[in-house]
């Protein structure tokens, strides 16, 4: 099945509401096996909504559209529809004493605006809503059924889920499976891949890139012909061949990673941070239950706070720079004993805009790890821009650290 | 002018991926006086593409589409357009020496299949990537003009800033103004705030809540009659009834308002960090040349951490519990004098999911700032949920800061 969301209301245009009601939708249609092909948004407009459905009836079998049924909408998407279905209205009474008892049980008197929610089309069939005044409305056309609902994200949620979805399947016909990597650019883990992703039958692979690393998604393309274990099959290729670059599956963080592992291992960590600034430790604190495991953090910016609260030696610091293989080994040996940690983690680098020079430029960015059996020191040159530079040596760093504990811990 | 925004990628319409590009892309037009009449989202599918721009060339004046240019298999944007458009590819040697040369500088060679990201369409002209491989592209048919953009969020936003939106006026053509508040809910600001409201003309006010404070946006309704003038008196009357409840204009962040009073000042900051984990000081040094002031930070997840590196007492401990005035007190003391700072803020509370008592349940914080003159503690109670409870109590900790420099200073 094809479907096509559209999404209606000046907010949504004018970029003032970020659209989270399509991505939802999209998300619970596809668990369905049902192929979300076109987006659209349009203002509080009849004729571009009228423009819109004629485009898509016939083309889609599933149209679903959202905003523009409250009182306070003038009830635009309403009239827009009957316009295209060139359908009256009718006051429905049944539905009208049921908005006066909900009014009433909230000890309210209903507003007379109210009074247009329960003017329904002929030609269609309204959806009760369980958490709010307008009802969703159903109409038909063809092949083509279209669904108009609220843009209130819990009361189109609750109508779906209620009412529409359930009549759809039951949410896990097509197999997804997202692989995670970092350490290596999309085009090099592409060009290790193109040999088993072009052999692949009935899978779509697609590369999500970001600066912390690159997600691989594998989807089934045919609902029907595909079961979980090709899916899980190709997975295990695209592990066995990229081995330690995948850290994780699913929307698993690296930090959840590197946090499980020392539970299991009951060890402890504490993070001598730089240029990442504190995010390192932030995110390893935004795993529920991590002060298991997290002893705690030095950020330390200046010179001054490395020698005092890391152990590092002033005479290091002169002699190579704050940023250096020196320098980030001390920290993280220095931030491991002053906590008494197993794993001590360092981070020293050039976020910008500002600090860079020619041998030491903006971007460049030293990590370490001080684990139980050794001491590792990684250089890498990130993208000199200073909020994704940030994002990216926390990655580096807690990979880094992932991989101590895996190998050498 | 009329623009549309074409939104592609697979990603996109199956869902997996929150379009923020034509959110901000719509509020960067807006503030020129370009109004979005549509946006639209594709599949990475050409046909798709082409049926988009066919529909819209002619109709609009302005056509930005984003997504799809990256070096893999499933990024066919060029190829659609240059379908539509009827134009060859020809190999750009400058821009290739170009791409060799910066992954050169970040010790990489350059992958084979990044070769493709320098074949330029011949109708179109290239347009710089100051943060990527892919260039954007410039398509011109008629009275329209087409833009094709790199998905990735900073690529996109640094083209269109540096190279695209400097000929499209000066962002200050359509008044908009955001008044940006912390510490008080939305509720009682628009109590505040309603006969100021029902008293302006030709400015829409809406309400934007966060877990970090409401921001208040006010916008002119017709351009053409409405003056900055109208605007900023407005946001002066709403100033002078919330006084300290607004810390910031437009979309600047509480850590740089932060930042910009120590800078001045001359005074320096540490901060001793439980709850947030962190999170903190991570805002404060995503601000260039925060390492003026910011002198470091502890985060003192466990006891012995905060006795340690914070000297706070361990009979305070004992007798308060980690989460009270008490131990907020000493951790900002200790932080203050560890750093040998103008200025120590602690934060220390439950974030949840699990450690919360009757007493002391999850959500509670006690943010605390030792200054010059005074050391000042707050308890507050916020949302009990682990992500948005660090983001709420790094804001009421840094607020309580700047709210500290400014009066008690």
């Amino acid at each position: 099945m094809k479907a096509g969301i559209l999404t209606i209301g000046d907010e949504i245009i004018s970029g003032f509401s970020v659209d989270t009601n399509s991505v939802w939708l999209a998300q619970e249609l596809l668990k369905r096996g049902i192929t979300t092909l076109k987006k659209a948004s349009v203002g509080d407009d009849p004729e571009a909504i009228r423009e819109v459905l004629a485009r898509w009836d016939g083309k889609l079998d599933l149209v679903i559209a959202t905003g523009g049924l409250g009182p306070t909408h003038d009830d635009i998407t309403k009239t827009a529809f009957c316009q295209y279905f060139n359908s009256e209205l009718r006051f429905d009474e049944g539905y009208w004493e049921l908005l006066i008892e909900r009014f009433k049980k909230r000890g309210y008197d209903i507003p007379a605006n109210n009074r247009a929610q329960a003017e329904i089309p002929i030609k269609s069939v309204a959806i009760p809503n369980p958490v709010g005044t307008a009802p969703g409305l159903q109409f038909r056309s063809g092949t083509t059924t279209f669904y108009v609902l609220p843009g209130v994200p819990t009361e189109m949620k609750a109508i779906m889920t209620e009412q529409i979805l359930p009549e759809m399947g039951s949410g896990d016909m097509v197999p997804i499976l997202t692989l995670r990597t970092t350490g290596i650019i999309e085009s090099a883990l592409a060009e290790k891949l193109k040999h088993v992703v072009s052999a692949l039958k009935g899978i779509q692979v697609a590369y999500l890139p970001a600066y912390t690393g690159v997600d691989i998604r594998l989807r089934a393309l045919e609902p029907v012909v595909m079961t979980p274990d090709v899916i899980e099959s190709a997975a295990g290729e695209i592990e066995s061949i990229l081995g330690d670059l995948v850290y994780a599956r699913g929307d698993t963080t690296l930090e959840e990673v590197v946090g499980k592992l020392l539970k299991e291992r009951k060890e402890t960590l504490a993070l001598a941070e730089s240029c990442s600034g504190g995010l390192a430790s932030s995110r390893i604190t935004d795993i529920p239950g991590s002060s298991a495991y997290m002893l705690g953090a030095v950020v330390a910016y200046s010179n001054e706070a490395k020698i005092r609260h890391l152990s590092v030696d002033a005479d290091t610091l002169k002699a190579h720079g704050a940023v250096s293989e020196a320098t980030a080994r001390e920290m993280a040996e220095g931030v491991k004993s002053v906590f008494n940690a197993h794993w001590g983690v360092a981070t020293t680098g050039i976020s910008g805009p500002t600090g860079g020079t020619t041998a030491k430029p903006v971007g460049l960015v030293f990590t370490a790890v001080a684990g139980i059996k050794r001491t590792v020191v990684r250089e890498a040159r990130l993208v000199p821009h200073r909020l994704p530079h940030k994002a990216a040596a926390s990655q580096v760093a807690l990979n880094l650290l992932r991989l101590e504990i895996l190998h050498h811990g």
